[in-house]
């Protein structure tokens, strides 16, 4: 296949595993660039939303002044096996129960969004040494029956699949999407 | 159906006409807002990829020094009818065609995983007072088969799905993709 211009695959081939962060942010971008690379899903990370006030055009285009604006959608998204992906990860310091405050209401209206039209929602949690894909339907549901703030461990440990971490390729999330999904029929009309 | 701490939808109901943007952005970003309000597509543009190099946290975390990145993928993405949606918004100054240069070689590799990952990529263009969407697959069977750097207003005429333009929605690209996708099978077991 030919491309304009000869278009280089500019896709980094390896990862430093040596100098790779190992916080849950820096293992999910592994594994997404892992993922792109053997073309097994094509999921990015969103650009931060950054609010831009003031630009400097004489010294092109400097940024001087800009700001964090509040995400109302999810970090990550894309597709996998034909499938629209949409995914938050959320580091939980607490070892006892997951703050919904995590969270933003934007988010959790958006999550209710995706899977209504027919896509796939969920967060990762790294919690107490583990990795957990918790379905944004789980989520869902536990916010609409139970006025905690704050979902306890016992029960990430209940819904969540488990994901390993997987020395070549980060997070292996992709198979933990496999497991909580292929049991309602996502993924029925597709091959493996 | 109820949200923890009594989420007011924030969207906004009404957009102000009088005042609104005439350029092909402003006129897919209010489509986007009336989709999402009447439920018919959630669909955002992502963020103006940034670099951020200096950050002031004394005076709450002001971004002093930062740079635009080049996108690597297409502006806008999300989910309509359950399939990935992702397109870029292109306007053309020249009447009589469309230059390549104005889609980097990184966003031509990401159509073309797009596709192949079975979701629906196109570009939005802006050219003669006229819109039209012009379908991720027509435009890489151009570029290989092509070795002009630009697609004809012919071409693009006759390829090009004709968006119209609507005063209550904006550039009414929903029912441009519903023309471009129906033949080819995307939506045979969706409701209309």
């Amino acid at each position: 296949m030919k491309y304009p211009n000869n278009i280089k695959k500019s896709y980094k081939k390896e990862i430093n595993y040596k100098n790779r962060g190992m916080d849950l942010e820096s293992l999910i971008n592994d594994a997404c660039k892992y993922y792109l690379e053997h073309d097994l899903a094509i999921i990015y990370k969103k650009p931060t939303p950054i609010g831009v006030v003031d630009v400097d055009y004489k010294n092109g285009a400097v940024i001087n002044k800009a700001y964090f604006k509040e995400p109302s959608t999810l970090d990550y998204n894309g597709i996998y096996k034909g499938k629209y992906i949409e995914f938050d990860a959320k580091e939980c310091q607490s070892k006892t129960s997951f703050p919904l405050s995590n969270i933003h209401d934007h988010q959790i209206k958006h999550i209710d969004n995706i899977i209504r039209h027919g896509g796939i929602a969920f967060l990762i949690i790294g919690m107490n040494g583990g990795y957990y894909l918790f379905k944004g339907s789980d989520l869902l549901h536990f916010i609409h029956t139970n006025s905690r703030k704050s979902i306890p461990y016992s029960v990430i440990l209940e819904l969540g699949i488990p994901l390993k971490l997987n020395y070549n390729i980060g997070i292996d999330y992709l198979k933990g999407i496999d497991i909580a999904y292929k049991g309602v029929g996502y993924f029925e009309n597709t091959k493996d």
